[in-house]
């Protein structure tokens, strides 16, 4: 089996959380409100064994919480964490290609509202908010830059680390 | 076998596309410029049988595109559709995620240059450039919205649909 979580890599990281296509929609359908077991299952049609090993990996990943809501017999709401919570962003920027990509002639099946407008996820530059795209953004070896099975070679690919001319307290 | 596909949902769309963390380290490959199978194996420490599943998966569904540079044996680089390249900065998000949440001690692994300066991603909001959250973000039904297996309860904890105020095209 295959450590992806042993990568010096935030994408196998974090891709890692998503065993499959299910963890992203058990993470949608609690940041909407739903959070008990059986509402999970009715929902997305996903078998008992798979649910649970799913919801027992993102409470282990510190993605989701459980919040008893009765005793005996003992039943839990799951709810995002903090960490969770910062992934539904992510999942709106996955959002916004499916959109874009894969939702055909009938539209998105979802559309969003920010405050009072609606509108899609755009990924923006966190320092001069233009769009990020695969060819005005690069990636330097970071200060947890290591090689190995996953990333062996990529970083010879990677643009030579610069030294801002601007310090901004995070080279 | 669950049909992601046919969800009325774009996260599971999307997610569906990454059968496992393998396929975005294979895009993220791609964007940085390996093409070659070859390189890809080297990289990533994949078998040959994985790669070349995850490779057919990804021309399928128009994200690689495979371009002869040899015809006898005949032998391929591996390139990025512009489907694939719109990809690449839901990977930026899901790596500023990773570099917060799982990067431990060592820190990022890769920081990103967007233009002349260090950054990472934020996911914003189309319309007005703020950052989109769990809770300033609410998702409505789509035209494409359709009950089913993976979406059968979820529409009900939307926001209802409303008008915006002031058109804009999307409506």
């Amino acid at each position: 089996m295959t450590s992806f979580d042993s990568m010096s890599c935030s994408v196998a990281r974090t891709f890692n959380v998503f065993a499959d296509p299910w963890t992203a929609l058990i993470i949608r359908d609690l940041s909407v409100g739903l959070s008990r077991f059986d509402d999970l299952i009715d929902d997305l049609s996903i078998s008992r064994k798979v649910l649970t090993a799913r919801l027992n990996a993102l409470t282990e990943a510190g993605i989701v919480e459980r919040m008893a809501y009765q005793d005996n017999p003992p039943r839990y709401d799951y709810v995002l964490t903090e960490a969770g919570e910062e992934l539904v962003p992510v999942l709106f920027a996955a959002m916004a290609w499916g959109d874009r990509w894969m939702a055909g002639k009938r539209g998105a099946p979802v559309v969003l509202r920010h405050a009072d407008h609606r509108c899609s996820a755009a990924v923006t530059c966190d320092e001069c908010g233009e769009p990020m795209t695969a060819h005005n953004t690069r990636g330097e070896a970071g200060p947890g830059a290591r090689r190995g099975p996953g990333t062996s070679r990529v970083g010879d690919y990677l643009a030579p680390r610069k030294a801002d001319a601007a310090a901004h307290g995070r080279g």
